[in-house]
Parts: structure tokens; C-alpha cells; sequence
């Protein structure tokens, strides 16, 4: 019987003893000059891989940072969960969120074309925009929850019986998870909400905003590994470490994996 | 000066009397064994638009149905967009919905390199997810508000000082409509909801759920059109009529535009 992916997660975190995921988010503005065409993107996205893929369980490539190129940019993202292949896990950061029959082929186009674990949605439709996500058990789903960018709080603290809409929202999918194959990204944002809501969630957590965004990352670990597992992703402060320099690239991510374990 | 995205839509839509919007979303199982791989897709497509441009003033492909075949849909849809050019009113039916130094990005791709001239956008991480997509006045951005599926119930209508969510929402877009270029995407549900929304915002609304939804087209266009315009959306009526007989499909657009002229 083939594992289920929030156990397949579990078991290749604990392989490395880490909880680093590495978002793929390659902007060539913000490199030197010699990072900028679709090749030498790829090319320098490989390096990060070989750089940090022997203690880093999972990637994290965002869609818009590919589908800024037009269709030559999802080469390149095929391109880049080929070369991962199963040596991580990868999570499509695609944020979908559609009708049943829509979600259908998104899931489709996300597992069985580009090759990804899993996904992150966007809960806004409901139910329908996440189990069809969730129907293989070994691909995962990630749903957006508690965000941290400045503004979650226009629509994601609305109140009704003293439930917040992120709370709903980890309710649902908390009694949607059939198949051990849902949990929910929660951004870095303050503790409190962070623990309260780990009491009532047992699910994975995807935990973004840390280091450019600024979150921290002892709360992070120690709330999300706390009563389940929870994953930290780093973007900027690793990819761009160094203006490119692999050497840089390598120790910054090595520096949050030393920070994490010590968090553990 | 240039003109905002809603008075290009309304001029559109008042030059061919007309407020139909046919959603190019081709799934070659739902069709004959004829309409398989991507060219034939492609042709088929550009067919279709050439039975209708005369009097449709809005089409719509959803992302789903072109990346499910990877990249190459993404050629295919880069094709279609171009094939419409500026002879209608193109919606990127891709939910988007991220931080906003992502939206920036998606806002370039979809607007910048696939070329379409306005997008569909997931509201739940607030207005960050908005906002980037709508700095050009000539673009448009249809917020999900009120969706017609059945789990809409899940999170929508969640309720805080007799306000629903999707009420939130439809307040928010209108505060945030700077540049004349914002509308919302309220589904064809009941008329008591849909007319009550209406009173309050009359920002352009993008109408799904018509046809094989089962959504009622006189109550979408005369609500819609009331106090704004309401364009309405039908995908497989359209596009699956006599299986793919592009007479049929002709048929079937031509005989919607009378239904909806008459309730004009």
C-alpha cells in the first residue's frame, strides 16, 4: 500500500531532521546580470537544488514567478520538479480555488502533468475547491488558512460565534481530511493565534513569512511541531543570499536548518 | 487618455447589445474523437470565436482546461488570446489570489504576457491579492464574491454584524475601485441575494452559473443590468452543443443573445 502523503511528509522530514522548505522564486531583477534569461534561470535553480537537497526535504516553487514567461516559464517548471524528481517533496504554490469540475483538472494538471506532491488552495469557494485535490491519497493539499501578509485581516478574522474565518476554515478542512492527506498554510504571524489555533489542529502546517517577510522562526517551529509537524518556507533570504553566490546560497540555508534542529 | 476596463467592457457590450460571455474551456473528452490533441483543440477554439465575434462581446477561457496539458497549453492558450486580440473583451478565469509582491508578477504574466485584459481574483488574503492586478486602468480584476457551487455556504456567508461574507467582500472591491476597473464575480443564484447585492454595489458583475449550472438567465441579466452591467458566462451549453457541430454552437450563442436582448 503506497503511504499517504502527510506520512510520506513526515518521513522525509524526519530523514533529515528538518523542517525547511525552500521556495523556488527566482526573479531575475534581483540577480546579477548573469541570471536572466530562461536558461541561466534554470540553470542557477538547479544549483540551488544540488546546494541544499542532501538536508532540505522540500521545495517550494510559486507559479507567478514561472508564469511571468508565458508558457516557456512552465518548461521551466517542468523542468525544475523533474530534476527534484522524489528525492523531496515539492508543493505547487498555486494558491487554486474552483468549482468541482474546474478543481478536476487543475488537480490533473498539477499531479499527473507537472509532477508535484501537492498544492495550496485557496478556500474561498469551499469545499469543492479542495477535496477534489485530495482524492489520491499520496498527493497532499495545503490550504490557505492563517496568512501573514498585512491584509489577511480584511476578510480572515471575521467573527461569527466567536469562530474566526481562519478557524472555520481549519474546522473544515480539519473534518474534510479522509485520506491524512490535507493541512493548512499558516503564515508567521503573533503566537498566540499561532497556538490557539495548534490546539484544535493537528493537520501539517506550511508556515510562510519567515525571514524577508520577517516572522519568527522559534515560534514557528516550536508552535508548528508542536501537536503535528509544521514546516517553515524561506524564500528570499536564501535564494538571493549572496547575489547568487551558491556558496552563500548553501550556508544560508544550512544556517536556518542549524536554527531549526536547535528549535526541534 | 486611454479608457478605464469598465467603460471598455460597457462600450463592448453596448456595441453588440449584448451581454453574453462565452467560456472557452474545452474538454476534448466531452467531445468527438475528432477534437483530440492540442491542434485540433486549437482549431476548434478559433472556430468557435469565428461563429460568435459578431455579436459576443466577452469570452473567457478558465486556466484549468489549458494547463492541463502542461506547458503546451499554455502555447495553446497564449494562441486563443491572441487569435481574439482586441476584436472582445478577454477574462483570465485563473482565481488568482497571493501577497502582493506575487500578485505583481501574476498581474505581468496575465496581463503583460498572455495579453488578456482583465482576471479573476480569490479574495480570502485580502485586498494584497487585488490591488497589483488593478494599477493599470485599462485592466480589469472580477473579485469572487457570491459563487453559485454548492459549498459556497462553507465560508460565504459566514456572518459578523448581520454582514456576510461575501457582503465584506462586495464593500471592500468598491472601496477599493480607484481607477474604474474593478468588478465582482457574483454567481447566478437566488434573486433575493443577487438583488440585494445589486442595490449596494454597482460595480460590472461577471455572472457564471448559467446553462449546465442551471442558473436562471432572466434574473442574472435583469438583476445584473440593474444599477451596472451583468454579463453572463455559459461555457458547456455553448461549447458542447451538437457535439462539437460548430452550427449547433452558433445556434446555441446566437440563441442565448436573443434570450438576453429581451430581457434588456
Amino acid at each position: 500500500m503506497e503511504k499517504s502523503f502527510n506520512n510520506r511528509l513526515l518521513d522525509k522530514c524526519n530523514q533529515v531532521n528538518n523542517r525547511l522548505c525552500i521556495g523556488l522564486d527566482i526573479d531575475p531583477d534581483k540577480l546579477s546580470d548573469n541570471i536572466s534569461d530562461l536558461k541561466s534561470i534554470e540553470a542557477f535553480t538547479k544549483e540551488i537544488i544540488d546546494a541544499t537537497i542532501d538536508f532540505c526535504p522540500v521545495y517550494k516553487p510559486n507559479f507567478a514567478f514561472y508564469e511571468r514567461f508565458g508558457s516557456k516559464g512552465f518548461v521551466l517548471l517542468e523542468n525544475i520538479v523533474a530534476y527534484i524528481g522524489d528525492r523531496a517533496i515539492t508543493i505547487a504554490d498555486a494558491k487554486r480555488g474552483d468549482i468541482g469540475n474546474t478543481s478536476r483538472h487543475y488537480a490533473d494538471s498539477i499531479f499527473n502533468q507537472f509532477g508535484f506532491d501537492s498544492v495550496t488552495i485557496s478556500p474561498y469557494m469551499g469545499s469543492d475547491a479542495i477535496v477534489p485535490f485530495a482524492e489520491d491519497e499520496t498527493k497532499g493539499v495545503f490550504v490557505l488558512c492563517l496568512t501573514s501578509n498585512s491584509s489577511a485581516k480584511d476578510f480572515q478574522f471575521i467573527t461569527e460565534n466567536d469562530s474566526q474565518l481562519y478557524e472555520v476554515v481549519s474546522d473544515k478542512t480539519n473534518s474534510l481530511n479522509k485520506h491524512n492527506n490535507l493541512g493548512l498554510v499558516v503564515g508567521a504571524t503573533n503566537k498566540q493565534q499561532m497556538e490557539a489555533l495548534r490546539e484544535k489542529n493537528s493537520l501539517p502546517w506550511l508556515i510562510p513569512g519567515i525571514g524577508a517577510q520577517g516572522g519568527d522562526l522559534e515560534t514557528s517551529i516550536k508552535v508548528g511541531n508542536h501537536n503535528g509537524i509544521g514546516i517553515v518556507n524561506v524564500s528570499r533570504s536564501v535564494i538571493y543570499a549572496g547575489n547568487g553566490s551558491i556558496d552563500e546560497i548553501h550556508k544560508s540555508a544550512l544556517n536556518y536548518t542549524q536554527q531549526i534542529r536547535s528549535f526541534l
